[in-house]
């Protein structure tokens, strides 16, 4: 079963190369780290604080397509853990179906908090398991 | 009647703030840049050097997205200069039907040269006129 997860965290340092975002479990103590790049990590920051954009950036682009497209988000999941990389799905109703996109969980982050309202952010089991044993690589 | 220009030349500067994207008629002679930030920059300088991903970036997903809702990405176009900024639009054919999306002329560009065979871009005469008007404030 996944579970809900919401962005605890974002941590934007312009030292290093890499930024770190924390997932927490929505009815749960658990939290993780997921390394992405700077250009992600301020466009989720940038939505977080609801900074106003004059034209649509590319996040707005692909919630706009999708919706111009009869598509409506459901939900993003995390699904993988390989080798220190997160894999990521965007899931998507159209007609009664879910369609599901692979993704990084960087992009999958900045969906769900581009959406209004955000959208429920999961997280497969055996990622988190993965993600907090202490070798996971991920800090 | 809009006129299909192609990507001429990337000037990525690591001094500046702004990138450059130049774009030239197909059939003539016109050219015009297009400043556009180093994230959008570097990500259509990647395309076009066919650079491998492991994981689908920004721009991969929306190209991916489109395909999964049943779309088939036809064209782009920058459709408008108001006040030094470019507007373009995304045209998906879907069920037969047209629909475009609002973008910004970097976001075009770079699901230009995403998509394979690369899409054609068109850019409304009135653009041009303008971005070659010499108070066009582009350069």
């Amino acid at each position: 079963m996944p579970v809900e997860m919401k962005l605890a965290k974002i941590i934007i340092s312009e030292i290093n190369e890499n930024q770190v975002v924390f997932l927490r479990e929505v009815d749960g103590v658990r939290q993780f780290p997921i390394l992405i790049g700077i250009y992600e990590a301020t466009s989720i920051d940038r939505r977080v604080k609801d900074f106003p954009r004059i034209r649509p950036l590319t996040h707005d682009l692909l919630v706009n397509t999708v919706e111009a497209l009869g598509g409506e988000f459901d939900s993003v999941i995390i699904s993988e853990l390989k080798q220190q990389t997160y894999f990521a799905k965007l899931r998507i109703k159209q007609d009664g179906e879910l369609v599901e996109v692979d993704c990084r969980p960087s992009d999958a982050i900045a969906i769900a908090v581009t959406c209004n309202p955000h959208l429920p952010i999961f997280v497969a089991e055996e990622v988190i398991d993965e993600a907090l044993m202490p070798d996971s690589g991920q800090l």
